[in-house]
């Protein structure tokens, strides 16, 4: 068990690749990340991040602010992810990265458009979303909407390192923004995205390989160890 | 000035055919639907509808029910909705009609995969949401989740006939759920509806026009005004 923001909770870890999520527990969405709390069974993470901050009173109020322009900023701020920055920066990393290492080609005008969604996305995020604010909840504290947002923005390190510099470097606020998300909520930023940067240098091995760099074989159980993405149940109370 | 469930609202029709989404008002995010209460300007249906519910006293509780299990269960619902329900639909509809309409040759994997998604979305809604209750929000009124959902589905009426009847007939609690939703929201839901319908021969004819089953010219002019979206700002207090 481990508490924090006055939350008690035991952590699970779930194995997709073995599958775990179709257990009985899982039944009916089989979906995760999913919590239990007390008799509520409750999946998708922005209804999962609401819950916790407005169900738990130990919860400092900058996460999900109660004044309702302010809430109703960050729920308008987590429907946008939906069908844009996560559409686009998920999208990318999907058909450029972790399709054509599971040995599925990817098509080129779905890669682009992804991209071009991507783009426009991170574009809203400097010009609108950050440009007067530190954190997109108006406060000087990070909202439940950095913390899911910037999660989002992390997935990009699994690009090439030249890819990745092309796309985030015109983005100046949106890289500090990553930055102040990291510095706030230290140490768990940084624990949380160990497997991602473990994951990095072999994926990147492994796309410069395919690409034609290097003449290794590619060992699919390898790439599926790699990408096996560290997606956690939390059971609460 | 029109007032329902207590709110005072003027309701603001824009033409995205003309790009009218595109003037001043709508800057930064030009989406719509919008609405502007006081000094807020809030976009994102779900974020409205959340909005409208919390802050209006005269809105019904079960819109958007204060118990937090209740109201957890409405934003997972609403959260899913984005990548399963609208997934699958919206695709559906934009890559078999709206694109072709267009003179846009649609993807056959494509309209594959979306028709996957909804069929599975569809059998979430009749064997989970809707299996034991009438409505979503776990109350004998709609929830803001019904009424986003059900006007979703609604959109697979401009299907032609006989792929509207093979896609929804074997869910006869959705069916039923729909029809719940339209008479406990009398006259509004047939108001709003009443475009798409409008629309729905004349897509249905066009369609099969460009089958093959008829000669006639298609006019892309025609075919867009049959398009064009009937969405509103409104604009309250």
């Amino acid at each position: 068990m481990s508490v924090i923001n006055g939350i008690d909770f035991e952590e699970i870890q779930v194995d997709v690749l073995k599958g775990q999520h179709f257990s009985p527990e899982y039944i009916p969405m089989r979906q995760i990340p999913a919590i239990v709390d007390g008799h509520l069974k409750l999946f998708e993470s922005h209804a999962i991040l609401i819950h916790l901050s407005s169900s738990f009173p130990g919860v400092a109020s900058h996460w999900y602010p109660v004044d309702p322009s302010k809430r109703a900023k960050i729920h308008s701020i987590l429907d946008w992810h939906h069908s844009y920055l996560r559409r686009g920066a998920a999208g990318l990393v999907s058909n450029s990265i972790l399709l054509p290492l599971n040995g599925i080609p990817s098509n080129p005008n779905i890669v682009i458009q992804a991209e071009e969604i991507l783009l426009r996305s991170l574009s809203k995020l400097e010009n609108v979303w950050l440009k007067d604010e530190r954190f997109m909840g108006g406060s000087t504290q990070p909202s439940i909407a950095d913390l899911s947002l910037a999660c989002q923005v992390m997935q990009l390190e699994l690009l090439s390192e030249e890819d990745y510099h092309r796309i985030l470097s015109p983005y100046k606020k949106v890289k500090k923004w990553i930055e102040d998300v990291r510095s706030t909520t230290k140490p768990y930023f940084d624990e949380i995205h160990e497997y991602l940067f473990e994951s990095q240098n072999g994926i990147r091995e492994l796309m410069a390989t395919q690409s034609g760099k290097k003449k290794k074989k590619i060992h699919k159980q390898t790439c599926l160890q790699l990408l096996a993405p560290k997606i956690h149940e939390i059971e609460t109370r």
